[in-house]
């Protein structure tokens, strides 16, 4: 049995202060449960540093599939705040982890209690909370809350195996990605901001297709297979946590199309949970009222199929939320200038700041549609409800600067 | 041979400039043609009047069916210039003119050339150009255009009878409303603007059954007789008008209620030609995108069926068009300003002077819905038009207060 200790290293000469809920819990023991539940686990009991941090790390999760645009999401996100992300310098090649200046993002792949052949031996799936520790996940995630380093295993996905643990020092933003974020009650409760990135079967099939079949040489029958045999812990264990998420982004086939099933061109939509603390919804024209817009016309000339947005409020899982939508692509950049300038509360330092980050990265996936703009937008929300927690701290007025 | 003659009054004493047009025209003479066609007309030659006015009347028509709200409309219009419109003051009691400080209206069934009687012989409706004097409509039209006073024969409705004329002095604004202001070449050139009102046949179906059945206590049968037989001269000779129209106002079923045949809720089209010189069309949100609109929501609450808009640039008989949709009706007033603070290029002096408009007139036909609305928008861009035409030719600059 694995024991991580945690051990308070804050010097009296060190400039930070102390919490009281640090104070309360100078040492935190916590079990990593691999040989209860059968996995492997190298390396035993190490020792947690305490970062010397004035805030403690705000915290996010996001919560999707594997392989449907986790790591785009984070390298947008990492680049609002500037400088990229960087697995952590001299340690293992394979971890998961990415580190920039202010923000750290860990896979929760990590804390797969069994490996693959673990997996296989008991017949569970990696979507099966059975494989999950969710335990460690909840105390290491509460630790770095209260800005404790942890000792973070890595759960190598070249070897399927789980490899000796990562330090991980408490950032100034900690996001936890993977597929269960809000699964469990307790991580759930720590998290500041929740997204959750919901592709639709057909798209998710589009893009199955395209990956495996013309690149990997996979036949149609066996990718079907394998998304069938995916499906029922997909649905019953990372699909219910949509309804905890402050944010969802999902991802339907476009609607321009009739019968379009090239998941090419793609419908997207940001789900924004209203009354979310620090989190105020993005809006088209006018904040409240149901809209379709579609900007090209006599100023911008898109070219087919064209651009749609929709917005307006709805309910999402018995919550009061407000919709975006986004049907198309766009072909240039001042068709995005052009839409950025007609969205409001995006929570920009200056006008263009979108369409800046956009063109940024324009070799990511989606950059010419919504998943890529939905991600900015995020991205740009997420370094708001940071300042604002930030400003809140400090006992000072929010004063961020909002285009 | 009925002839009227124009006499140049012009004293030397006026403060009035006179016109270069108008000195080659100093006597005009012009056939009433009411024998040549066999109508009856009562009176012979009379003397014209000069007005005495720098500026030559702003002429606008407004083409529409019988009993389609036009005289709604025309009070509307005339409310916006202040002032009430009222017949000629101790003229025939069944004049079809209405007089303000700026405005004349006359109706152009004024320019039958056979009566009702004329008509029943001859076998022709008042749709028929065959009942109406072109000639006449467009030598007094141009009189008044001029700054010329008219005699201009009166359309007895009450009696079926040609009255004697009576003197219409030019206006600041000369209207002629009626089955033909855009029919006849020559007269349509005349016009500064033009309007159509445009009602479907299913909403005039279901007027008429309000009116005629309801409360006349036709039956159902000879009102859908009455169309029937209305309805080829009114496809050959009215209807083909509005591919002139600067603006059409167009009534339609509304789209919020399935399967509706009540006519009660209305979806209301204002379609507003582009490139019209001192004519800017209206707009929702963004110039030249297409979009809609629900202003219910978290900051409206609207009742059933609640209010749609639509906006977007279309074509119309081969012209670029801007076309602003409403559908559904206003409950309240917040729902009124509320609308009117999200369009633009209104053409107001002050910040809620549609609304101002609609209330006053709450008592109108129309003025819970789209009819009233767009009637009150053409009638602030008539006042802008002619505010422009007046600063043109003042040699000004035009610096019209907008909001």
């Amino acid at each position: 049995m694995a024991i991580s200790s945690l051990h308070a290293t804050t010097s009296l000469h060190s400039p930070c202060t102390t919490n009281a809920s640090f104070r309360q819990n100078q040492i935190i023991f916590f079990t990593t449960r691999s040989n209860r539940r059968g996995g492997t686990r190298h390396g035993g009991a190490r020792t947690f540093q305490v970062s010397c941090s004035v805030d403690k790390p705000v915290v996010i999760g996001l919560a999707a599939d594997s392989g449907c645009g986790k790591s785009t999401f984070m390298r947008r996100l990492t680049s609002v705040f500037g400088g990229a992300a960087e697995p952590p310098k001299g340690g293992n090649p394979d971890s998961n982890t990415l580190i920039s200046d202010t923000t750290t993002v860990i896979c929760l792949d990590d804390y797969h209690s069994l490996d693959r052949t673990g997996r296989k031996e008991k017949g569970v799936t990696a979507l099966d909370p059975r494989a999950n520790d969710f335990d460690l996940m909840y105390e290491q995630v509460k630790a770095i809350k209260e800005g404790k380093a942890i000792d973070k295993p890595i759960y190598n996905h070249v070897t399927g195996l789980l490899d000796p643990p990562e330090l991980i020092q408490p950032p100034k933003i900690f996001v936890i990605e993977g597929l269960h974020p809000m699964f469990d009650e307790r991580v759930r409760d720590l998290l500041d901001f929740s997204i959750y990135l919901d592709i639709s079967d057909e798209v998710k099939f589009a893009w199955k297709i395209q990956r495996d079949m013309a690149e990997r040489g996979h036949s149609l029958e066996s990718i079907k297979a394998s998304i069938e045999a995916r499906k029922p812990d997909f649905d019953a264990f990372i699909d219910p946590q949509k309804q905890y998420a402050d944010a969802v982004i999902e991802v339907l086939p476009t609607q321009l199309i009739p019968d379009d099933n090239e998941g090419k061109v793609l419908r997207v939509k940001l789900i924004m949970k209203e009354g979310v603390k620090n989190f105020n919804p993005v809006y088209l024209f006018d904040e409240g009222s149901s809209i379709t817009w579609v900007p090209c016309g006599r100023k911008l000339t898109c070219s087919y199929p064209g651009i749609k947005f929709s917005y307006g409020p709805d309910t999402y899982f018995g919550h009061e939320v407000s919709v975006l939508e986004m049907d198309g692509q766009f072909d240039r950049l001042d068709e995005l200038i052009y839409v950025e300038s007609h969205l409001s509360n995006l929570s920009t330092k200056f006008y263009g700041e979108v369409t800046q980050q956009m063109l940024k990265h324009a070799d990511f996936p989606g950059s010419n549609n919504g998943t890529g703009l939905f991600q900015t937008i995020i991205g740009l929300k997420i370094r708001d409800l940071y300042e604002q927690i930030v400003a809140e701290r400090a006992g000072a007025p929010t004063e961020a600067a909002k285009v």
